[in-house]
């Protein structure tokens, strides 16, 4: 299996389709940076063992949420993390958190991105 | 137990002497300021169910490392994950995985600082 | 009066309607931030004695406008700070100062979120 | 020449249209923030000699596309790259070279600024 | 008096020998931009009307805490905010409050640079 | 020619010794991400055809002056800038430009970087 092949593999058992679209998003602009995407953090990093998805996930979480400067990807991830099993309760303590670190804006735009999440998924349907 | 108290214990279990030592350091400039780490850092935040204290230090870490304006915090918190439970493959995999998301840079920097505090954990003897 | 009381009472005397509406959004999906909001930010900060609140705004205005992540927070103490007695002219002075700082792009971004604000205002009647 | 003079011709030259609109936006709120804007970013730096305007358009590029707080000046600036000559692969290199520096994020919010300013160049008509 | 002149001026009012020595620093690398300080930052901005200094320097310090990427120039101004009659307490006071906005370690380190300012003043004796 | 090799060859056309270095300084905490940076950063990205080195380098020094967090890394890149043709003029026009961008601060800092840079340079005797 090829690394790209690989890093497909993860981003779809992560993303889902959300990981999909944003490879799509840059067919028409810079294609190579989807394959580095799919090459790079989810060939060469998400599939590392050493660390479970679920703590990734976390990390991933709260990193965007401190950042502040990356929302569209921050939602991504949080649908990810529902994905690798985090609950929305495990989710949201992650994202508050981040008001020691990052003062409190930062935790209160991070929490309106994943209302907007969940909402979807409730929209979806019952499963998570 | 008051909030001060049950954030005294919880700052004791994760930061040990170095959280200790970060109070100490406020003491003669603005104390209030520690009083406020314990009572709402670890007093309100950490001691909050729905989220173990693994994933907190994962989640604090990631941040850190992000946001590379925080080394002494990052240190502290590295060996806060130590403290709770972490090994150090895993910090060091939450670091890298900043590569990702905030680039290069943070992730060296990040490991840079873990290797000082792992250096001085080895010097302090075997155990962790 | 209790932490929270103080801070509510200090909530609506700086940020108005505006800051219980903060509040209020927090409620379905984590309204324990909005509890600290309220009891650490402005029960435990803004209550303190040692600087007015007029200099605590404009302290407010430009850490918003130059870490330009935070937005909404922004516009809400743009308005904080025309209720507790700054005048437009010098909110607009210190988001123009930011340049020097954090760079044009920022000031320009808080300037825009500013003329938000102070037009919604105007649309309010005449008081301020 | 005044420095206003000098400045107003090289706002005119890079930015063209985009750039006077962001002068004209601050007319009412801020003129002289639009003053400093002509002055001193375009009378003093990007008239100095030692560095070509093709180079300081992808260090301007580079630099707002890693800060991921300035979304609306990165446009006029990705405009004003190819008003001075970069071509739309050179631009798209610069940006995706941010993953390195600044993560992923910050290069795919970069990208995705950049499709929005390459597609009302297609619908202007053919030109660049 | 030119623009250079105003600025200088305003820069001795503000920050004192510590601004001259910033300027100096530059003679040999980019004497220019220590000219753009001194006429944009100081005479342009500093000298406006609108705004008094004390709150100018509460901008600023607030700003640069808040960033966290900028220490030798916090300290800097947190000198030029002693100079231009704040009182340590109220310096102390605004540094905190950037807990808020933008997390503890932010104010932990800024409170630290401040300790090392207020530290070089006692030694220089009694005075402010 | 690997990607692992291809990168290596780029590194160090580069980076040069400066680039080894990174590379060893993460031998005993992170191999791995030494062999990322030199199969992505500069297997991947660098060797890209579409910009030249001088270009890439620009953008590099840009992006790690105004983000203001890698100062290590930012030296390194000065070094490198020169190792493929840029002069020292050059380099400090672009650091200067981010004045504009990132604030006053983050240019001061980058040009106290280069400064240290061109020292190292100097002593080790005439060439670049």
């Amino acid at each position: 299996m090829t690394r790209y092949e690989q890093g497909w593999r993860k981003l779809l058992e992560i993303d889902g389709q959300a990981g999909v679209a944003v490879t799509e998003s840059l067919a028409d602009i810079a294609p190579d940076l989807a394959k580095y995407v799919v090459e790079f953090a989810f060939g060469d990093i998400y599939q590392r063992p050493g660390l479970d998805l679920r703590s990734r996930e976390i990390a991933t979480i709260a990193a965007l949420t401190a950042l502040g400067t990356a929302t569209p990807q921050l939602k991504v991830h949080i649908r990810g993390g529902l994905n690798v099993g985090l609950s929305r309760q495990e989710i949201v303590e992650v994202i508050m958190q981040m008001a020691v670190y990052a003062g409190f804006p930062a935790a209160l735009n991070g929490l309106f991105a994943a209302k907007e999440v969940f909402a979807q998924g409730d929209e979806a349907g019952p499963s998570k």
